[in-house]
């Protein structure tokens, strides 16, 4: 049998992302995640996935107005969000259920993102009792989206941050929901029905579950005098944490770099920078306090530690925090399918039977 | 890399179905196929699948009672339905998203295969411009779906051969759907996201969605005597025998052997025998040809030629096939995640990258 969990096993080529866990680095479509999430736009960071290239000027002002055209839900998605909403569902059920319904709309790749925010907003705003708000297709997708939440023009500053955090998580090998949307697409199924199972597996908390708790670990220290003592305290109680060590970088997270920079940037312009010094400051602790307790597992700062800071500095609550996820993700899903597509052949692994065999059917009345 | 689509890589170790493709058989837990698809009732072999023993009098009772309880489905899945009908989706995609939504009603196993019958039912009435018919409780599951989709009381052979057919493809390894449902399930996540993933892996033509083309050609044929004739045109044209032929089973699929006894068993006592007869003549006719043509190919008589049979005697119309095949295979998918879940390991395998490195950023004026 292969190793558990398929660990080692290729089972795809890919020229979408190459994760070099040993050196720490991530490479999306060729470009470097340094090099390419601080600067692009969402729109051009999915062009580039589905296309292999950046775009032209041309290219792009026509990508954006296809995206900013295909925003509005179907119906019956809106009306399906007011049911789980009324019945309190978790925002990825209801993301995954919505999400599922773009077959009544379009079947078509950018539609398919394009409705993906506009499915997170109108969620989150209704189970905060609210009613959604209409898109503002002068605004592009990352600032459209805040827009939707909020109900009004956010800061240039805070979309720039938000559309790093989108281009840094688009895509990151064969992580189990990218697994998972190649896997239907190989069938010869359609790209909704790749998403939503996509959207089912990224909900696992062993897969894009986690950055919640990293910020309440900075929230419970609460003052960067305490790090030391509260982490300590933590470390020699045999609770991991929250936030650092990953199963595949060895060495620093090169998201984790990244988001930083797009944290600090934001944060100095628009947020609150206590909070931003005080998430550096325990960061270092860790780090520091892991090497002594735990010398030579090189455990550092993961993607989740500036994701939960990035976000909570857009004043996006925890339970939205996987959802956004998936905005950028759908990206790279649907880059993967349509890459599978292109030299399909069903996947189809084998299974060892370790069950009995041979057995003899006994009627009910003799059981 | 692995072979691709990963054959012959073992992914999961199961005590749930053996195929042994080159003896032609297939086990279900610890049972020969034939030894049980046409004796269980599909409420004992799903209990079978999950709990690995045949059920008792006593625990068989509470279970049947126990789906009978929980066949109703969420308003929001019925009106989902309604939209999908007037929108003239096809079934296996209105079937997905009404899966999707059982989230709001409940996660237990028990309930999820209970209403995937009545979604189905539900929606193959709505297509035809008429009301869903409430389930009746007295009615086991195979029966009240036939009374869900007629309105009426069926016909205990008919019953019995839908019962047969629902045992025979209820699992079968590691197929692509099964799959999906094991790496969904394997994030941690919930069984309504595995099935509602599996069930969009089912719909593409390379895994659920043959057994309709099968049944066309027995009716183009039309007569016994024109059999030889239109199938040596076939050959010769190149044209692939739909039916016949699979890609793990070298002798006969023993999956069509049990079809083929309980369609001769329903033809003769309820239904239409000249199609029973001029069907096993195609199949003779074709057996002989394709070793005349190929010889040494070694294609056999698969699966779906003798479901296509035994549905249309059911008066199932084709676009039904696929969604009654995973009112089946939902026990399967179930029956897998609750085995992956006790062993877990989240199932994420390697990509090999084939891209380009270390690309530099160029602004949009430049491009």
């Amino acid at each position: 049998m292969a190793g558990a969990g398929l660990e080692g096993v290729v089972a795809a080529a890919t020229a979408l992302s190459l994760v070099d866990g040993e050196r720490g680095e991530l490479v999306i479509a060729g470009y470097p995640v340094e090099e390419l999430a601080l600067q692009a736009t969402f729109e051009e960071t999915t062009w580039l996935l589905w296309n292999g290239r950046l775009p032209s000027s041309a290219e792009l002002t026509a990508f954006h107005a296809a995206l900013a055209s295909e925003r509005q839900l179907p119906a019956a998605a809106e009306a399906l969000l007011r049911d789980c909403a009324r019945a309190r569902v978790e925002p990825m059920d209801a993301l995954r259920m919505a999400a599922g319904t773009l077959s009544l709309a379009s079947d078509e790749p950018h539609a398919i993102v394009a409705r993906m925010p506009t499915i997170v907003a109108a969620y989150a705003r209704l189970l905060q009792g609210r009613e959604p708000v209409p898109s503002d297709s002068r605004l592009g997708h990352a600032a459209n989206f805040l827009f939707m939440l909020r109900g009004e023009t956010p800061d240039a500053e805070q979309v720039r941050g938000l559309e790093t955090y989108l281009n840094t998580v688009v895509d990151h090998g064969l992580n189990a929901s990218t697994f998972t949307a190649r896997v239907i697409i190989s069938t010869g199924s359609d790209l909704v029905s790749a998403v939503t199972g996509a959207i089912g597996a990224l909900k696992g908390p062993l897969h894009g579950g986690a950055p919640g708790p990293a910020l309440q670990m900075v929230f419970e220290i609460g003052e960067a005098s305490r790090a030391e003592a509260v982490l300590r305290a933590k470390i020699e109680a045999g609770d991991k944490l929250m936030g650092f060590g990953h199963r595949v970088y060895k060495v620093r997270d090169p998201r984790a770099d990244v988001l930083a920079k797009a944290a600090e940037r934001m944060f100095t312009r628009t947020g609150d920078m206590s909070l931003y010094t005080l998430a550096r400051s325990v960061e270092a602790q860790a780090i520091r306090l892991l090497e002594e307790y735990k010398p030579g597992r090189r455990l550092q700062t993961n993607v989740e530690f500036y994701t939960a800071l990035l976000l909570h500095g857009l004043s996006l609550d925890v339970p939205l925090f996987t959802p956004v996820f998936a905005m950028s993700r759908v990206t790279g899903w649907i880059a993967h399918a349509l890459e599978q597509r292109r030299t399909n052949r069903i996947i189809r692994p084998q299974s060892e039977y370790v069950g009995p065999r041979g057995l003899t059917w006994v009627p009910l009345s003799e059981r």
